[in-house]
């Protein structure tokens, strides 16, 4: 197996059919396997080899789309960079990969002088924007137009391609080998158990590449054949443009996203009815947004994926589960086909249902191990189980439960709170667009049950009148003690509400 | 990746739900997973190793199955022996094969003196029956109970998992080596893009279990997660009562099967409508019959898988081409996304569209050779691609169309006549049970169109009767000049009309 192998799928299938939406440029399988090919042509032309690695630093495009599939048509390792990042974690990740050929768009061809310093074995920069190539850079379409096609050199099974650097808000970025194999048999597993894509679909890719829910999401697409329609970053207007411009069927979000798109002022005139897939990330999402979400899109079949880019997805919660609520939402769901995962203590041992230890995880959508890091890779790897570092437990029906999540528990009083439980009911309240339930130091209780609210705009609320509201619902003690209203939430890059971050400012 | 790896799944996920049901039995997941380790225990004590050849020789059953996960238990290679077969053919399959261990059930247990004296490599015989176990033979319960549960060996990835022979009828058997990775992979492939199985599905397993179509279902099933009901074989009348009995929700049949079904008296008394998969293998169906089919099916997802031993499921036509029907029906759909397929000329130069050549395929789904014969290994998989020997077409979608199905074409007084557009007009008449067109010489036309009928009880009809009908639905020409009608069909082990049969009795 490997990941061109999709494209010349769509050839020998669907060649005439859209197969990438960018803006106003359409482009068919045909034309795009074209371009790939002469791009492919281009980078040998410009000394890539099977094994070196070749970079993008862009907002997601069809021609970021058009990149990672050159770049395995040549042999080598595709390292798209976190947009997020500082320009020196930019630089550390190319300097730690040896990534010799870098992209950049209109968005980052500014940063290109001072990168090109800080990492000098970048020795040539192409420019993928729209407009004219600055100084110095090869220009994208000309290479497309100027190289004849190539042909595929297909290297695939346990050859990495994919290198993802993650970690990098806590401690040295690492690089995340994947493998053609791994990749394609984690993403064939995940979609086969939650049908998270269906042969014929219209895929809307908004949540950035270079972050693997995302390659997740347009990958399962790419396997089963379909359109993916790409938005440069995510706005809840884009969203609901491209659903209505080009019939997307499926999107992947997380909840905050999901969130925003239900927020937004025109979203009662749009019809969301052709979306059949919702998929996001993020265990734990409180359910009543999730009731939102599933009115919102009422056709829609729910999945959460649940892993980290080491693993790719282990285990998801089905439309089924979703169906049935409950406690199980507040789960990560079950492992896919695929994946063995097991819950250790730190001598290694099985724990038995219902303990918390480290969440362990083995098979072929393992990755391959840390860029360059053979030892880190062994400790990560012992017993031939990736640790994956989070905490969890598993239920009596297999179902993951992870601490990160639970640990968002408040002991008041020497009461358990469960956050997710608050913010349950905080969020049934009309006037609140997000909130975040989070303990605060607290003389007299040890820790407060504290509110943080954005209000949905137009409307108001007091503080007095959602503790009312909430104490409705829940128990007295679980309302709120303190409410603080926000005009915006701290999100991570992909728009996860920074709980820690909202903890530490109000550590007293 | 490893095939016992979805026990451990139902232990991990659903260990208290029914997973296998033969009969009265019915079985948790946690039963059968104790009862499987102790099996495996017992391999071990009669001297099983990793990488012996297991035998088995029955008609399916709940043991059937814990038979499969007891030999990879013990990483022994399951060899499910083809019960329609002679004496001699199934000694020459357990010689070739080495096969020590043999597991017969009372069906085959009369057979046991004569295959011990054919196949003197046979050292111990496991009766797995319902009675008591014939002298010289070990009981199957026995060794369940009395001896402990092992634990899994966990073999897997690229070692050999499962032999099934094949080309019996035609030169000398070859037993097809399929590994762990190459059997998860491809069915893994095939269920995504079809959606024949869903989680907590429950799945009927009928047609025999040495045939692959029959192990495609049965783990399509295992794969995500679900309950397993055995039928010893093949009747109208267990497929109807199973689906009352179980809440049975997907059935592997072949076209004939369904037929059999929807002919039988008291079909309509039977509530059919949880069964949501129908799967079936056998491209080239007559459209009325699918028609037929999906009407006495009315909440079924149909899909139709072609392949063959060698390389498991290679295409998939979906439900949502069968609901559009046409041309598409004769073809054997697309290829699943992790296989590769190709058309090649006798220099295996790949063909344009539309042209006949052999159909190739590459990839992890392709077996690992034939059991102890390397030069037809090499010569099948020259140039990394699996031949299949059976010719077809591509078209310019991709739909794999298979010429074995096309030689179905009449040539009459120089026009082209398709058996299956005969066929769909014959089967649209009220009294047709089952219909076969095949071309008979003829001094005058060269081939004259003729049809072979099984009637349905209780109904009449004339040649002339039949032949006036199909005029009212195809051109003249096509209408059969003559008419037989027959009791039954010749029918193939796994139910297909032998049409091969039909035409050498007739050959003038």
């Amino acid at each position: 197996m490997y990941l061109t192998q999709f494209l010349h799928r769509v050839v020998q299938q669907y060649p005439d059919r859209p197969l990438t939406i960018c803006g106003d440029r359409i482009r068919t399988g045909r034309q795009v396997a074209d371009r790939v090919a002469r791009l492919a042509g281009a980078f040998q032309g410009i000394g890539v080899e099977a094994g070196d690695r070749v970079g993008i630093l862009a907002l997601n495009s069809d021609r970021y789309h058009e990149w990672f599939y050159a770049s395995w048509w040549t042999g080598a390792i595709a390292h798209p960079v976190n947009t997020r990042w500082s320009p020196a974690e930019m630089a550390y990740a190319l300097n730690d990969s040896g990534t010799g050929v870098l992209l950049v768009d209109d968005a980052f061809a500014p940063l290109a002088a001072e990168l090109r310093e800080r990492a000098p074995g970048v020795h040539t920069l192409v420019y993928c924007g729209d407009g004219t190539a600055p100084d110095g850079m090869l220009d994208y379409e000309q290479l497309v137009t100027g190289f004849e096609p190539v042909p595929d050199v297909r290297r695939g099974g346990d050859t990495v391609g994919l290198l993802l650097y993650t970690g990098g808000t806590t401690g040295t970025p690492k690089g995340v080998m994947l493998t053609h194999r791994g990749l394609l048999t984690g993403m064939m597993s995940s979609a086969l158990y939650s049908s998270s894509a269906r042969p014929g679909g219209v895929s809307l890719v908004t949540a950035p590449l270079f972050h693997f829910g995302a390659v997740a999401g347009w990958q399962a697409q790419n396997l089963v054949g379909g359109t993916l329609v790409f938005l440069p970053t995510f706005t809840p207007d884009g969203v609901l443009r491209a659903v209505r411009d080009h019939g997307v069927t499926s999107v992947t979000l997380v909840p905050v996203m999901v969130q925003m798109v239900c927020n937004h002022p025109d979203f009662a005139s749009y019809d969301l009815s052709g979306v059949d897939r919702v998929i996001y990330g993020g265990a734990g999402s409180p359910e009543s947004l999730l009731r939102q979400a599933m009115k919102a899109f009422p056709n829609a079949r729910f999945t959460q994926g649940f892993g980290q880019t080491e693993s790719g997805v282990l285990t998801a919660l089905t439309h089924e589960e979703h169906v049935a609520g409950g406690e199980l939402i507040r789960s990560g769901g079950r492992t896919t086909p695929a994946v063995e995962i097991a819950v250790v203590d730190p001598e290694d041992r099985p724990l038995p249902v219902g303990e918390v230890g480290e969440i362990v995880t083995r098979g072929d959508h393992v990755m391959a191990g840390y860029w360059g890091k053979p030892e880190l890779t062994a400790e990560t790897m012992r017993g031939g189980w990736l640790h994956t570092g989070d905490g969890g437990y598993l239920d009596e029906n297999g179902y993951l439960f992870v601490v990160d999540r639970l640990k968002d528990m408040i002991i008041t009083g020497g009461e358990n709170v469960y956050s997710a439980e608050v913010e349950n009911a905080l969020s049934a309240h009309p006037s609140v667009a997000s909130c975040a339930v989070i303990g605060v130091p607290d003389e007299h209780w040890g820790e407060r049950v504290h509110a943080v609210i954005v209000l949905r705009p137009g409307t108001t609320a007091t503080a007095e009148e959602l503790r009312a509201h909430t104490k409705t619902l829940i128990a007295g003690y679980k309302a709120p003690r303190t409410v603080e209203f926000v005009d915006e939430m701290p999100l991570s890059p992909v728009g996860k509400i920074l709980k820690r971050e909202l903890r530490d400012a109000r550590k007293g």
